[in-house]
């Protein structure tokens, strides 16, 4: 190595001062030597972290229980361990970084895989993941282009051929056709649904303003020559009010701007009211605004409520706008003979979103958008003179990011591990858990079921039988004095049984119809998690009673009692 | 678990019809007792995964040396292997799916860490990355909110200031005040560059875009009202023309269209021409078109080379736009005590692209954009109901992604385990290993320097002595006659060093002054793997050497021969 530190005569930079390396040889080789040992020799099986490494092979589950300190610390105080600007000028051992890593960062960390965790679509993952992560991060692939990635490019096509066969279901032969043709792609891989549904909108945006005659395209031009070629005010997207933000995200960044993502009142089952849809339609086309696409949703995020995909597809077809499906939650409920018809119509979108991270129980980082039309993402297709060139199979043309890690592989193991029966029973079980949870809080005295599960997702509040009967009668202005003091009493729950550490449900605002579109604060429970039993989601409500009796609610309640007493 | 085959009787969605489950209790059961098996209970060590496991463990340079195979097998037959889009139905079992990894993918996968896999900015990870990615994935942490990450929360964002002190060197007040303040962000963390690098450009245009009088900005109304409220015909960005392809997504997708994406010549060491840039910027003032930023490169992805960042910082003042610095491969070179005056200027950049899994040897997948202006990011600023509320710490409120995974906690590992000096090492080696090899390659008679090494990129060419000699006093036409075949042979060299699979180069197309524009092929190698040796530089010319002896590329520089002699 040490001939590297000649002094290579190659000062062509005039403005540049080539000082010498600001240390004497011998230090310099004493410091390499620790340099190439990181690089090269592996911990020792007894060391910090190599007994972690083991622990967490051994057994997770145990190791996470172990480890994650439930009970909540304040964020301002673990913000203390993370409060230094300064890179640290020297070296540290990796046994001494591993007990910091231990104590500060994995004992504060969010116990995702726990049956009790059952606020958000984070959940637990199947054992293999984890050791076939750690062959990922070795090979260290790049799937932009094949000459960093060689056989996981493939692979990556396989794995969204095989989503988009589960949506679309298309014969042998057009898979046979376009699978591995590098010209055309059946979807885009990428970080999240979120890059998944702009990328959607941005193929649908560039084909709708395509070249035609003398306008070059809008990818050329920019959108202000697109409004002008279409002889248009502007471009719009309809969703229902429940639509993931990322959709606001994506309008933004598109140009188009969020008063153009129109979002349309639901019916009291939180899907999209194809009335006001129609309604909504009509008017923009009066301002002259073109409808660039009908998004419908597969699992809302806060109810999991499936719009009428079928009515929505028709809908797009009347307009002649593009259809866009985001199914990143409950697209896998296709998996589910019993289930998959509460998806139905689905198979006429132009583009769907399903997350890996989410359903297909693969670790954070892995989304997917598949085209109905192969030629679609040719409309976002480039170029570059090094990679991705003209006629090479490098996955890179056709997506929003550049580098991206081999996650395909960890989706092509779910599939293949699994199978589309253990997918099944996945599904089965969340939708047949979500129903079993509503009734038991259905049939519970101090609990309100306020959004009916369709697939795994519901809300509920804390709502004693005597003041849900009193809300029943109630006029606006009583049912709104009643409902503010119970937001505040569903907040303080939340937070506190989070706080607690021993279980977790979520929280979110609704409107539902029942109180006149009188926004109300609700728990938002997620049944994705397979080792959630019926014995955990009754504690979780016998917690959420047992804090309910806290003094402060307690006397919140009495508050109530007496304003609502004769 | 049986209690949630109960009849839930929820049937409130009368188009739907719930059929039972189309299997008996018990078969469910059985079915139930595997998937509870393939989350709960971990590979035997002496299992297929576990023993790869083991290996990876032990030696992970071993085990890819052993497993990933050199010789290139043809990527059609590789696509044999992953040609069937349909998910399988059974599942299948661990062990048997790991064997088909092994044979089909792994061994056809590309071995990025070997010292001799020159060609790509893809390269070797310190050993401790492995043990700390299983940890991540156990974890499986989502950083869009608190709930679902919490101390990875101000860990990420640490991480945000430690890179923005790297790159602006404010003093411990700033840092004390932002570094945790969750309306504001000093940087947003990211899959990669390219994401990176669109980020800025978004918050750029929405922040020049923004709400003043009537107009409630751009993220509301869109890019048409927007350009009418400033009164211009566009927006631009200017560029060298040694841009990174990911630019001109950005511009795409921003809606302001790649004509817009103004590339800018560069000198003889492929930087920008700064007289040319204002030129450009008269052109377009006079076509009524707003500039809304300047990009300057620190690491053009093909040479290495750094724009004059100082410079381009007092035309961006002048002009009043924002300035932006791609240092997605240079940026680490601040680590560099001697080298960073390199950079000079980039302290002066409104944002600056930093990717995390080039120079900071962190996985795949970690990209970071750091903003001077801790109020910039505002601009993209989003918030939902049942995450990132306002107010609230969560991260997701500023980033274009939704659901990300823990990655900053690799950075921070490899910041706090290799510390500063460590990666001062690692620049320093880089680069001077690059002026070696130069110097190597000046000194050889069989090859032509095509760009010289301002960091650790250089690109280069097979052209004898003799040959050169004669393109040196050779006319613009008989110039073009001796490089095109001399492309087609650099090529065939490339692709059969490539398919050899003892070393790797890349290739690519650059127009050197000295051809006045000609544009040739040349070799690209990216000098990042600290574990590449004098010994391995030397032996990739011997290889191409000899590859140039094979008679088809004979017989060419023989037909050249015969063309230029008199």
């Amino acid at each position: 190595m040490q001939d590297c530190f000649c002094d290579a005569d190659l000062n062509l930079y005039p403005n540049h001062v080539l000082t010498p390396m600001p240390r004497s040889r011998e230090a310099a080789q004493a410091s390499l030597e620790n340099l190439y040992r990181i690089f090269t020799i592996p911990e020792e099986p007894d060391s910090t972290l190599g007994s972690i490494d083991q622990a967490i092979t051994g057994n997770v589950g145990d190791f996470l229980q172990k480890h994650v300190v439930a009970l909540e610390r304040k964020l301002s105080e673990i913000e203390g361990d993370f409060a230094s600007p300064r890179i640290p000028e020297d070296p540290t051992f990796v046994s001494d970084y591993t007990e910091f890593l231990k104590e500060k960062l994995v004992a504060q960390s969010v116990h995702t895989a726990s049956p009790r965790f059952i606020g958000h679509m984070t959940s637990a993952v199947p054992y293999f993941m984890l050791p076939l992560s750690r062959i990922l991060v070795a090979l260290n692939q790049n799937l932009v282009k094949v000459e960093t990635s060689k056989a996981f490019t493939p692979m990556e096509r396989q794995v969204l051929a095989m989503i988009h066969r589960l949506v679309y279901n298309r014969d042998d032969d057009f898979y046979g056709q376009w699978i591995q043709d590098s010209r055309h792609a059946l979807g885009a891989f990428c970080s999240g649904g979120t890059v998944a549904n702009i990328t959607a909108l941005w193929a649908a945006r560039n084909r709708l303003c395509g070249p035609s005659g003398e306008f070059r395209g809008i990818a050329r031009e920019g959108l202000l020559k697109a409004l002008q070629h279409l002889d248009c005010a502007g471009l719009a997207i309809l969703v229902s009010r429940r639509a993931h933000y990322s959709l606001g995200k994506a309008v933004d960044l598109l140009g188009l701007g969020r008063d153009n993502l129109v979002t349309v009142e639901t019916d009291e089952n939180n899907r999209v009211d194809l009335q006001q849809l129609r309604e909504h339609y009509r008017r923009l086309n009066g301002e002259g605004i073109r409808i660039l696409a009908l998004v419908g949703i597969a699992g809302t995020t806060e109810t999991g409520n499936v719009d009428p995909l079928e009515a929505l597809a028709d809908q797009a077809a009347e307009i002649g706008c593009h259809f866009h499906v985001d199914a990143a939650w409950g697209g896998p409920t296709l998996f589910s003979t019993t289930y998959r018809h509460l998806l139905r119509g689905i198979e006429r979108a132009d583009s769907v979103t399903i997350d890996a991270h989410k359903q297909l129980y693969v670790p954070m980082g892995a989304g997917m958008v598949v085209f109905k039309d192969p030629a679609t993402l040719a409309s976002i297709e480039h170029h570059a003179a090094y990679i991705i060139r003209r006629g090479s199979k490098d996955l890179g043309s056709h997506t929003l990011e550049g580098s991206r890690p081999g996650m395909a592989m960890l989706v092509h193991a779910g599939l293949s591990i699994i199978g589309r029966k253990g997918y099944e029973l996945l599904m089965d079980l969340g939708i047949e858990k979500a129903r079993c949870f509503a009734a038991r809080i259905n049939a519970h005295p101090d609990f309100e079921l306020i959004s009916v599960p369709e697939l795994n997702i519901l809300t509920y509040r804390y709502n004693p039988a005597w003041l849900q009967a009193i809300l029943a009668q109630a006029n606006d202005e009583l049912a709104r004095r009643i409902n503010s003091p119970l937001d505040r009493i569903t907040e303080t729950i939340q937070k506190r049984q989070r706080a607690a550490g021993i279980s977790f449900v979520s929280r979110t605002r609704l409107a539902p119809k029942r109180y006149r579109g009188d926004t109300i604060t609700v728990f938002r429970v997620v049944l994705a998690n397979p080792l959630t039993t019926e014995t955990i989601l009754a504690a979780v409500l016998e917690e959420q009673c047992a804090l309910a009796r806290q003094d402060d609610i307690a006397s919140l309640l009495a508050e109530l009692k007496a304003m609502v007493s004769p």
